[in-house]
Formats: C-alpha cells, structure tokens, sequence
C-alpha cells in the first residue's frame, strides 16, 4: 500500500490528575505523554502495520526524545524530525474540569515545531509517501501552515491523495492565515474527517446531508463524520452508512479523534470496505478513550479485531 | 529605604515527585510553582516588607497570572509586567537524580520572557526605585539582557546602586554576549554576591582571599561569598566575617540563593551592621531548603527572627 505522511506539530502533554479549574496553584501532574494531533495520528498508522512518516522538528531535550523515540519504536519513519538545539519541545499542559471541559495551557507557537520547514530529509520523505494526511491544528502557525501547503501541493502534483482533519479548537479560528489554509487543504482533499460542526467549516448549508453534498460536489471523494459518543457516519458518491459509537468507559478523549482517523486512513488505502472500515476505526476510537494519555490509546489491528470480537459474542 | 527592583525572568517550575533520571516517560508531577530567579528574589524582598517591583513578561495563561497575583499579594509592585497574549509565560521542569545533581527541560528563551522591554511601565517603575538587582541568568537571552543593561544604566546615571548574583549554571556561559553583558554589569555592581566557583568569574585571582581583594580595588564595595552549606563570607574595605550556614534538613535548594541574597540585599539598604545581616540572610537561606518549591520557601522577617531565636535557645 501507499505510505502515509503528515507534516506538523510533536509535543509532550502533561496532564492534571484530578478535575479542577485551571492552573492557577501547585496540583498533581503526570507526564510528559507523547502528543501533538499528527504524531498520534502517525503513530497510530504505523501501529496498524502500514509504512508511515512524519516531518516534525523537536528541541535537544528529553520530552522530544522521548517523541520520536516513541514513535520510532512503533515503526514511524522519523528521518525527516529535525532537532533544533535552541528551541524547547512543545507542550501542552491539559486539565479536565469537573463538566468533562478541558483547560489548557500550550507551548506551541514558540516551541520546536516553529521550525518546521520542508528541508531536504522532509523532501525525500513525501517523495517516497502516496498519501498525505493534514490536520487543522497545524495550519494556525505561519512557518508550519506554510510546510504542510508545500507538502500538499507536492504531493498532489505527483498524483498522491490527501486526507484532512479540521482538528480545530474555537479559540483558534482567528489565527492569522488559518482561514485561507484551510480553504487551500479542503480544495486538495480526498477524504474528509470532520467532527461534530466541523462538519460546516466549509459549506452554509444549514444540515449535515445537504453540506455533504456540496462537498462531495466541490470535489471531495469521501467524508467521513465523526460525531463523538454517537458514532460516526461514512458517504461517497455511491454509499451512506452509519457505525454507531461501541460502548466503553471513558478515561480520556484526548487523541481519540486521530487514532480514529488514522485507522480509517489506513483501511482506506488499503481499499477496505467502508462498513467494515468504518467499524475498525470505530473500534480504534472507543479503546482510544479507555486509556489514559494522548498516544497511549493507540491500538494493533490485531487488538481492534480482538475489540470487535469481544462485542460480538456478548 | 530606597526600592529595590529587578528586570528579568518570571517563570513557573513543574517538578518531578521522585529523583531519577530525566523525563523519558511520564512520571509524577507537580506544580505550577510561581518561579524565575528574579522573580523569587524580588518576592523575598517583599516578604521582608521593603518596598519591591519587577519589570517581566508573562503570557495571558494560568501559569504567568498565578505566578503575578503570588508576587501581588506578596507585596510586590507589577505594574511594569507586561502581558503578552499571543506568547506562553516561561517554564522549567526540574527532576533531581538520586546524587542531588538536577536535570532540566526549560522553555524560556522563546516564551514571553522575550518580550521583555523598558516600556512605560518599566520606565515608570525604574524612575520610583533607588537600587536595582540583577541576576545573571537574565543575561543569556538577547532582549531580556538588553532590558536589563538598560536598567543598570538609567540606575546608575540617577545615582542608584546595583546588586548583582551571577546565578549562572556551566551549560549557559557560552550563551552569545553573556560574557560581555557579565563585565558589563561587574562593572557597574556595587553589592556582588557570588556562589561557590563564580567568585572566579570576573578575576584570575587563584584564590579567593585575593580574588575578593582584587574585585574590591576595581570598584565592588562589598562581596558576599555564599558557599552553600559551608555558610557565607562577607568582605569590604574595613570588614571581613564568616557566618556558618544553620543546620537544615535539606528538601530543595531551588531559589534558596535567591532568597539568601534577597534578604542581605535588603538589610544593606536598610544599613544592617554586615554580622547581623548576614546572620539574617542565612537563616533566610536555612528556611528556604527546608520548603518545596523555589518561591515558597520565603520568610518574612519576623520568621528569620523566630528561626534565629529557636537555635539560640538550643
């Protein structure tokens, strides 16, 4: 199959161990977890057997060690990580609030990943990759946006495909440049993985079938609409199914999201059914959210086959 | 007595519960501690009930209005810490290994520390105070030392004094212009107050005897020599005494020199005799071990007096 690639952001988060309001005294932490929305995302593809890569920059320090050797261990091609010895790992502090609401404090824009650039080791990997995958965080910072839009005109102008995750937080809607990058990606995306309002980032009309529609129409061959709790629907020009959610106790979201798009990704180059796709990265995404730590919920096919197993003889 | 102020970093410490070996996997943490050896020094100094103002940057986080509102209701004047919404205040993560030595990961450089500037505010506060204290370890960065040599300077001309405490780890004196920021400010230092080696820093002197002799015939009015758990040295033109440090149960040395030299700087203001404020200034030092967290082992005067009055009626 083709070996996926994704340009962005590698962080460290750390994490509050018990719900609460904020940062604002000395609490109980635990950390550094590997994270950043593409490196879970690749981390996950590479866990499921397929050939992976990703072009990231980290600091000379242990939390970006840590990263790439992480991801190293389960079988990411890492060459194109760059090490900036005068810049600090990114990192995300993250604390559940009582309701389930996260706060955040992020070192990112001023991290490592401001470093980000399409140098000669990151032109090498696209050029031995079919498939690039774009997530929305990555496209709130100049330096960063601009590598991700090179990789993707690259990798467009070679006849590869492109995947797209909006991935992106409320309060980073007003981020310089992100709005025209987003157009940008979505006008060269393949397949399209929106969450809940996502969904409308790119069309006005007003219900989930009709935005559908006009994006199929405009070009996107198929979306995939994650909906959290409730499930997730798949639709292309010829199919419209629906996987509900599988049931699990929640630990922690975080991350769920892209190892349910990296599993789909990864089916979808392969040339798996949608149903049966569908119903894999479902799996992904439920035992995501059983584990505690960004990337500590990715999963091996072969524990996602045991998953659905397991449900299908209760 | 004339104000005290300082210009330089203001961060937050995350600390590792357990010693070991650095931040490979995730561990047990905790914090935000309000941090920055400026900022701890400037605290004691307001703890003590002199008048205190620091010039800083933070980011519009948890982390930088924690650490302010802890200076604030400390007595400290920030009205010249500026906000800067679009950076991430400071950090640094600190692990001690099982022999005592630390390991670090640090955000600084490229957090809002950055942006530190004499604006208005700075100005303002710079005109209102009559001695400024600078740490060494603001010298490293290039705008931040900027800032501070323009402090030194605007103090100087107005007829202020100046404290200086190199506060330098090994790993940062190759920094580009640190050293020449460092003779800069020798230079104009009227209070020099070394630890261990760094009495070395500015002469060839072999030993110390004749390198404190050779810094006082080049303009230093007075040198206090902290050796940690040997005690301090206090040496001018007329005077030359030894205090032994105070018996502690050692839980963590971060900011204790800060806290040690916030205390004397103090006292030389208020025109202490040196015996006395140097007893003062180790028992500030003594307490500031026996606490977790570098601001919070800070002592109001009335604590000094009662740690100094328990060893008397020992």
């Amino acid at each position: 199959m083709q070996s996926i690639i994704t340009v962005g952001e590698i962080l460290v988060e750390i994490m509050a161990v018990r719900a609460g309001e904020g940062f604002r005294e000395p609490i109980e932490l635990i950390g550094p977890f590997p994270s950043g929305a593409p490196a879970i995302f690749i981390d996950q593809v590479a866990r499921l057997g397929a050939p992976a890569a990703i072009v990231g920059a980290i600091g000379d320090d242990d939390f970006g060690w840590m990263t790439i050797e992480r991801l190293r261990r389960d079988g990411v091609d890492i060459s194109a990580v760059a090490v900036h010895p005068g810049a600090t790992t990114g990192s995300a502090f993250v604390r559940y609030r009582k309701d389930g609401a996260r706060d955040f404090v992020f070192n990112i824009r001023d991290s490592a990943n401001r470093h980000i650039r399409i140098d000669a080791a990151a032109t090498a990997a696209i050029a031995a990759a079919g498939h690039l995958h774009v997530v929305g965080s990555s496209l709130g910072a100049g330096p960063v946006a601009a590598a991700v839009l090179e990789a993707m005109d690259e990798m467009k102008r070679k006849g590869g495909t492109v995947s797209f995750d909006p991935n992106i937080r409320k309060e980073m809607l007003d981020a310089p440049g992100l709005r025209a990058a987003m157009d940008r990606v979505i006008a060269a995306t393949d397949l399209f993985l929106p969450s809940g309002a996502e969904l409308h980032l790119f069309s006005d009309r007003p219900d989930c079938a009709t935005a559908i529609r006009d994006l199929l129409d405009r070009g996107v061959s198929a979306i995939v609409h994650k909906e959290g709790a409730q499930g997730a629907r798949y639709v292309d020009a010829g199919t419209d199914i629906i996987q509900p959610a599988f049931p699990v106790g929640e630990l922690d979201p975080t991350g769920a999201g892209d190892i349910f798009g990296a599993t789909f990704v990864a089916g979808w180059l392969r040339g798996l059914a949608p149903a049966e796709n569908l119903r894999l990265a479902c799996a992904a995404g439920a035992l995501a959210v059983t584990r505690k730590g960004p990337m500590e919920g990715g999963s091996s096919h072969a524990e996602l086959v045991h998953f659905l197993a397991g449900l299908a003889g209760r």
